[in-house]
């Protein structure tokens, strides 16, 4: 080669790693002993985990036999939990317990908890006693909690300490400290006291002690039951790689890195988004046909059974209607607007509430607000389609009925926008949680209702 | 104190700060000027930055005239960057550039890149030439791209120091990067050939060339130009503190760390779920009230459009309602299941499309897949509506037509809420632009035809 005077590379070099779209290409030729075992190690094990949560569980043993324990521990924490307890409550015993202790203790207990209680039992008997505790410890934790998300390989130093002392102390411990940016400062007892960052060690002088250059104003400290949306606000809020979690003891238990932060944002926004409009929270589009058809049937039923309702009211006017079948006509225009301008406000309240923008004094101004809004553009679209229809059917006074129900239904959806995700957090439960099927069940209701309950008063 | 004794804190200080409730109540009683500024100036930006943007403009300058020029820049960060420069534009101008230099030069470049051009001008005149230089060089990137969310505070050395050189020279650069945790190895034209983690530098030996402990084998260097959305997703993939950003010829700009990508995904997240509703996509709920309505109006006008089109297929069927009213009542279920269950499949597919878990070559089978996925629900809640309608009405011919046509409008409604978005996206346009309203307007004429088609074929 033209580099050999050249020792060290001059660029970086391109990884050479599969792509997800040709790790497909494998799979779909049925080819997948042939993969290159080294160019599969050096591929993001990122790709390689979305590369198995669309293969068969047979075929996820295939491609893992290629990688080694350390390879297939950064996969396996790359997938979903259950998917990878699956994965390992099919390997031999012995690798299997093997790669348990090559995870990241957070991860390692993550995938530990979605074993069953004898798989658990018999797993734990193999590993090392110290992996074994940590392990026993997280998964006593809830799993969206911070104690259920932080890991608990900390680098912790003692005030005392100098910087180089320090340092000494780092450098022995392992390897699995490579991502770690902050040294924490505990007291004796092993409480929290004090932070360090590792560009505080590099650039102070070798004999300062830990105590003279620590940061002893703390922001950010987590509590360890603290909820993981929670702690990806704070995560936010300050601008921090790392947050370290305590107990209410105040005694450091691990830390919560941003990295994991995202992770649980990107999850949290897919939930609420998933669960306003009715499917699962955590529903995937490769689960199996039926696993999403049972998630997302209940809430069909919900919603038939507020459709009934909605049917049911639209009966009560069964005989206005067969007089005046431009009714039935307009009928859906006013629940569609209706819906549509209460979603708008629902999708704004969903996601202030889960961003914290909304204190719980706000919620009355906010409704209000909403109503306001949902009206103002009832006014706007109430016009046009009174207009409309008057040109269309002839019939003004069919309009004004419109008018007045369209401005008064959209009022309504945009005060029920907001109420329900409110009042769904009020009463503790997701703000989220099919939001969009019970704000459209009662917009259907309450329009039908209004409109065709107007007709009946002053069209016929 | 008892504490005399001990010259170290023994736990770590709480921090003596407003909360948002607290900030609020002095803005309700008109008492903002009686606000502690020692206090204010330890309370977190980001609770200040959520403060401000509920105030009239006159009020948050009586708020910032407490705070000194880096607090103010630190609040200044922490806000949307429009209403950053609203307040911005508003300051003396020597107080301005002051707060421009003090902030981050990407911070400083979006602010800077919402001012009016007269303002840019008569600003960029005050500050130092190298910061105008920065400044100039960032807003030429598109705010979305890795140019616009970089840094270019980047620490810089080159192979050929020693560990102990590379730490004096991070230690003369500026207290600007206190939160710099990876160094970026450069040759001599500049360009990224490797990189060094402060951790790396701790550890290693003093002597030890920085070509030696570097790592040359990169991943996920972004190209200055790549989409925010491309660069959450590779941060996301990447178990990195940051990642550098380099132009076509490898030369390194600036990087981009993961506190700023939390900001980004969680706009994002925001974006897609308000936009897929109709909302405006960075629409916030204090927004003045007419900025709101004009945002959503649009789109409750092509939803008016498209209801009109539902009407008009009701109008088709006047007739046959009119002699069988029912077919009005059951109208709205057929429509209202169509609805929801192919928002079940939008939010799926939506969501999954901004994780990048998508194929373009998956397409078709996800077509097919959720188009069966609402079929077989369509099965189970056509059949409990038609013995529900059986029964009710006792009208058991009517039940077989609703049965059918649930089937078909739910089995239509999966597919539609997959091809929605996905042929947004091939067009190259926002998947979630405001799917749900094109979806429902598609879904209520579809419903409508087939139930009162199949109505007026075999009823009457």
């Amino acid at each position: 080669m033209s580099h050999a005077e050249s020792p060290l590379p001059e660029s970086p070099t391109a990884v050479d790693e599969f792509s997800l779209g040709e790790l497909i290409l494998f799979a779909e030729s049925h080819e997948l002993k042939t993969l290159d075992a080294g160019r599969l190690a050096r591929t993001s094990p990122h790709t390689v985990a979305r590369f198995l949560e669309r293969l068969a569980v047979d075929d996820r043993r295939v491609v893992l036999r290629l990688l080694n324990i350390e390879e297939v521990a950064d996969v396996l924490s790359e997938m979903e939990s259950d998917d990878a307890a699956e994965v390992l409550g099919r390997m031999r015993e012995n690798r299997a317990v093997q790669v348990l202790e090559a995870l990241d203790p957070d991860d390692s207990a993550d995938i530990f908890g979605e074993l069953k209680k004898a798989e658990q039992k018999r797993l734990l008997g193999g590993v090392d006693p110290q992996t074994a505790d940590t392990v026993r410890t997280l998964i006593s934790y809830p799993k969206d909690s911070a104690g259920g998300v932080m890991t608990t390989d900390v680098a912790t130093v003692s005030r005392q300490m100098t910087v180089r002392q320090a340092v000494d102390h780092i450098q022995t411990l392992n390897n699995r400290f490579e991502h770690i940016h902050y040294v924490y400062v505990v007291d004796d007892e092993g409480k929290l006291i004090g932070t360090v960052s590792m560009r505080d060690l590099v650039i102070s002088k070798t004999d300062d002690s830990i105590g003279d250059i620590m940061k002893s104003e703390l922001r950010g400290v987590l509590d360890v039951m603290m909820d993981q949306e929670d702690v990806a606000l704070e995560m936010a809020k300050h601008n921090f790689h790392a947050l370290p979690v305590v107990d209410s003891g105040n005694l450091l238990l691990g830390m919560v890195t941003d990295d994991d932060i995202i992770d649980i944002i990107n999850q949290e926004a897919t939930e609420d988004f998933q669960k306003a409009l009715g499917a699962g929270g955590d529903e995937a589009i490769h689960d199996p046909i039926l696993n999403s058809v049972c998630r997302r049937s209940p809430w069909l039923l919900v919603n038939l059974l507020s459709a009934f309702f909605a049917g049911g009211v639209i009966s009560i006017f069964e005989e206005q209607i067969s007089h005046l079948t431009i009714l039935a006509v307009c009928m859906p225009i006013v629940a569609s607007l209706g819906g549509n301008a209460g979603g708008q406000t629902l999708a704004i309240v969903i996601r202030t509430l889960a961003l914290g923008g909304l204190e719980r004094k706000d919620s009355k101004s906010v409704l209000i607000r909403e109503a306001f809004k949902a009206g103002l553009n009832g006014i706007l679209v109430g016009m046009i389609s009174a207009v409309a229809v008057g040109f269309l059917a002839g019939r003004w006074d069919v309009s004004i009925v419109l008018f007045v129900a369209m401005i008064l239904s959209m009022t309504y959806a945009g005060l029920a926008g907001a109420l329900i995700p409110i009042t769904l957090r009020k009463m503790n439960l997701d703000p989220a949680q099919s939001s969009q099927m019970f704000l459209t069940a009662s917009t259907d209701i309450v329009g039908f209702a209004i409109f065709l309950g107007l007709g009946s008063l002053f069209l016929l």
